[in-house]
Parts: structure tokens; sequence; C-alpha cells
């Protein structure tokens, strides 16, 4: 439905707002200090709006007549929620690398404790929804509608994660570029509040689809 | 039921622990500087956790039916989230006026952005609240519909407001006291990550009874 449509379009024209802002006002990617830092917000922001979210959409299509369509919406909810979780891993492998060059502590952040939270119970998701997809009948599909409740759980997770990532930006932003109404720094907020716009939509659209 | 006792019987702990950490750590409340502040995590957590959290509990009773215990359980939800929603006022007050007493700039995070919103869409709901209790039948009850979700899309947004202002909080209280592992920097983390298990549990409840 073109509700789906426009949702997808808000949540890659977030990622690409993301993009801009990490190339144009943090200093672009790169593999030292804050270049490679920035790799982490563009990378995870990709992952759960580029990924995550179609990967969600793919799948209320689920209730299709047509088993060839429907097998085709399962394949594109796999192979994007796995993509996700891949680049995730990367994104938080880039952000501890980080830490380990400029030999700061992990994983003492709300953040980092909720991200990592993600890509634990994502691990286990996937097994679920495999295990779903191999064995759909299996004891009257619980494995199934517990991967439903708790993919939803995990999408909340996700988006939330980001939220906390994107206000740590526009705070410690603030700091190190003398105010808080620079522009860097309100559109670290915006983002953050543009990815929950985002992500409550979706939980909405799968809770109501 | 008993998960709704239990429910508000962590959401009070989660509460409680914060006036600890507020009192015993961050050296309590009063008139001046942070004391002054601290008022603000006290009064907003426990309008969030306090009363918000038994207002919406209350109302899963609604299906009685005793049409005597059934206007009890709507009385009693109007009550706390008319609670609630003076205490946050209160709240946010004693932040403001604290900024004021700074110096601080105004409505610059995320944080305070979600804060706000919460406020403004509470005062909606409560409108609307009132609405579809006079007028039940009104256009087929749409109003009780909308009321309650936008009821838990605000309930959402305030458990989420409360992660970011606790997130906010280990922040900056690992600058000010030297370490990201003091006790009261892993207790702020601690309890943003206690509010948002509550804050979920309570939206599952609302979406499962
Ligand atoms: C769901 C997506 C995300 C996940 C799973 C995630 C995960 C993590 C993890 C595990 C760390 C800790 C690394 C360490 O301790 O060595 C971290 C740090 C950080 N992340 Fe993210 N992140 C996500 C999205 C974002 C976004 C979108 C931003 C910014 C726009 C961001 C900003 C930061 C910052 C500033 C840090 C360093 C401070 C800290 O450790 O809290 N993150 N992230
Ligand atoms: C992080 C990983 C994953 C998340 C967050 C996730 C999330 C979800 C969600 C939210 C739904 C419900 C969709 C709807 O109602 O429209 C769902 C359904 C489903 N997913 Fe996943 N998923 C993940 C991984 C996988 C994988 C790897 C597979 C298969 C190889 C898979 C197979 C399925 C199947 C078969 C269903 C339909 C289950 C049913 O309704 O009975 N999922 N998933
Ligand atoms: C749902 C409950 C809450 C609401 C509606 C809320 C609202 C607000 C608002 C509107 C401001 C901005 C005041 C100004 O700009 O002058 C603010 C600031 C602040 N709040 Fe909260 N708050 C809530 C919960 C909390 C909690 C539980 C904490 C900490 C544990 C907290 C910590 C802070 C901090 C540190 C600030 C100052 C920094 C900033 O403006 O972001 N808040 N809050
Ligand atoms: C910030 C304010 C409010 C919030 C967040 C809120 C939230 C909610 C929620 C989540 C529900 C659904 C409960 C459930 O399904 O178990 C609900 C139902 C209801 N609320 Fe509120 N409420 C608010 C204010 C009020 C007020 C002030 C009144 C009355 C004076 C009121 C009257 C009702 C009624 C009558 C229902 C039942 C509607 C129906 O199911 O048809 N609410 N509210
Ligand atoms: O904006 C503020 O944040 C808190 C925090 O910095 C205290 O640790 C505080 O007192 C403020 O006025």
């Amino acid at each position: 439905s073109s509700t789906r449509w426009m949702l997808l379009a808000a949540s890659y024209s977030v990622w690409i707002t993301t993009i801009l802002w990490a190339v144009l006002s943090l200093g672009g990617l790169g593999t030292t200090a804050s270049r490679l830092f920035n790799w982490h917000p563009v990378l995870a922001s990709g992952a759960v709006l580029g990924a995550l979210t179609p990967g969600i959409l793919a799948h209320t299509a689920r209730h299709s007549d047509d088993a060839k369509r429907r097998f085709r919406a399962r394949l594109l909810h796999a192979l994007c929620v796995l993509l996700a979780f891949i680049v995730l891993t990367i994104a938080v492998s880039v952000v501890y690398a980080n830490h380990v060059q400029h030999k700061q502590p992990h994983f003492y952040s709300l953040h980092s404790w909720l991200g990592v939270t993600c890509l634990l119970l994502m691990k286990g998701n996937i097994v679920a929804g495999i295990a779903s997809a191999l064995f759909p009948r299996f004891q009257g599909g619980s494995f199934g509608t517990m991967h439903r409740y708790t993919g939803a759980f995990i999408c909340f997770l996700s988006f939330m994660s980001a939220a906390l990532g994107f206000a740590h930006m526009q705070d410690s932003l603030s700091r190190t570029s003398g105010g808080v109404w620079q522009v860097k720094v309100v559109l670290a907020g915006l983002l953050g509040a543009a990815s929950l716009c985002v992500g409550t939509a979706l939980i909405l659209l799968l809770f109501s689809g």
C-alpha cells in the first residue's frame, strides 16, 4: 500500500540526511579520530533506517493469497534483517575500535547497553525466524507468534537506541562546537526526533496491519 | 490480576530508587543550584512511574461487568492521569527556573523537545478523555478509540522522555564526578533502563489486555 512506500521514503530521507550531516558538518568519513567515529552513526542509522525498516515493511505483505508473492516477501524480510544485523555489528565494531584508539572505556552509557541488547536479541530472533520459516506448523505456529512479538520489540529497541545515540551527539557536539543552537547540534536532535517518528509509525503499522 | 500489581510494585520501586539516588548521591532536594535541579528528576519520574502507571493500569479493569467497579476504575484513571499532568508541569517549571537561575538556554535538547510534546499531547488527551466519558456513544465511540491510541502513544513518549533524561544525567554526572563507573553515574543509567522496562511492560499489557 502507499502508506508503506511513504514510510520507506521517510526512513531513507532521514538516513540520507544523517549521511549529509556526517559528511558536511562533522568532517566526513575516514580512518582517524572523529572521521573514524562518524562511520558509527552513518552505519548504525543505515542498518535501522535503511535495512530494518524495509525488512519489517516487506513482511506486512505476508497475508497475500499468492504463494509466490508471500515467499518473495519473506525472503526480502529475511535478507533485509540479516543485512541490518551485519551492518549494525560493523557499526558497533567501529565505535569500539574508536574507543580503543582514544583509550576510552567501553559500554558505560545507556545508549551502548541498549545497543548491545539489540544485537543479542537480534541473534535470537534470527534463529527463531529461521525456525518458524522451516517449521511453520511446529507447536501450533508458536515460533512464528513469539518471533513477531520479539521482532516488534527489537524494532522498538533499535529506534530507541538510535534516538539515544543522536541525543548523545547533540549533547557532546554542543560542548565542542560552542553552542546549543549550532546547525550541526540542532540537526543531531532533529534526526533523533525524526528516527523516533519513523519507528513509531512502523510499530503502529505492525500492530494495526 | 497479579501481573498488574507486580508492574505497579516495579514502577514504585524504580521511583523510590530515583528519590534515594537524588537524596543520597546528588546532594538532596532544596532551592539552590543542583539541589533545585534535583526536584526535576524526582517529580518527573514520580509523575510517570508513580501516577501515569497506576492511571493506565487502573483502566485495564474497564471490562468489568460490575458498573460500579467500572466507574471507580475510570475515576481512578482520570484522577491519576490528571495528577501526572500537574506534577509533570511542576517538574518542568522547576528545571526551567533552574536554567534561568544558571543563565542557561531553554529547550535545546531532544529530551526537552519530547518532554514538552508530552505535555501538549496530554492536554489534548485530557479533553478527549473527558469527552469520551461524557459522550460514550458519540460518533460510534470514536472519541474513546482515538483516546486509547493517543493515550498509549503519550505513555510511550513519557517513558522515552524519562529514559532520555536519565541518559543525559548519566552523561553529565560522569563528566562532573570523575568517571563513568561512579555509583551515581551507573545508577542514572540503570534507572533509565529500568524505566524503559516498566514502560515496555505497560504498553505490552495495554495491547494484549
Ligand atoms: C541501533 C543503532 C545503534 C547501536 C546498536 C549502537 C551501539 C553502540 C555501542 C554498543 C556503543 C559503545 C561502544 C563502546 O563502548 O566501545 C556505542 C557508542 C556510541 N554511539 Fe551508538 N549505536 C547505534 C546508533 C547510534 C547513532 C545513530 C548514533 C549517533 C547519531 C550513535 C552515537 C554513539 C556515540 C556518540 C557513542 C559513544 C558514546 C557512548 O559509548 O555512549 N549511535 N553505540
Ligand atoms: C533481527 C531479526 C528479525 C526481526 C527483528 C524480525 C522481525 C519480524 C517481525 C516484526 C515479524 C512480523 C511481521 C508482520 O507481522 O508483518 C516477523 C515475521 C516473520 N519473520 Fe522475522 N525478523 C527477524 C529475522 C527473521 C529471519 C532471519 C527469518 C527467516 C529466515 C524470519 C522469518 C520470519 C517469518 C517466517 C515471519 C512470519 C511469522 C508468522 O507470522 O508466523 N525473520 N519478523
Ligand atoms: C517525562 C518526564 C520528563 C519531562 C516531561 C521532562 C521535561 C524537561 C524539559 C521540558 C526540560 C527543558 C527545560 C528548559 O529547557 O529550561 C528538561 C530538562 C532536563 N531534564 Fe527533564 N523531563 C522529564 C524527565 C526527566 C528525568 C527523569 C530526568 C533525569 C533523571 C531529566 C533530566 C533533565 C535534565 C538533565 C535536563 C537539563 C538538560 C536539558 O535541557 O536537556 N528529565 N526536562
Ligand atoms: C494524559 C491524559 C490521559 C492519558 C495518557 C490516557 C490514557 C488512556 C489509555 C491508554 C486508555 C486505554 C486504557 C485501556 O485500554 O485499558 C484510556 C481509556 C480511557 N480514558 Fe484516558 N487517558 C488520559 C486522560 C483521561 C481523562 C482526563 C479522562 C476522563 C475524565 C479519561 C477517560 C478515559 C475513558 C472513559 C477511557 C475508556 C475509553 C474507551 O475505551 O472507550 N482519560 N485512557
Ligand atoms: O541542565 C542541567 O543539567 C543538570 C546536570 O548538569 C546536573 O548534574 C543541571 O543541574 C542542570 O541545570
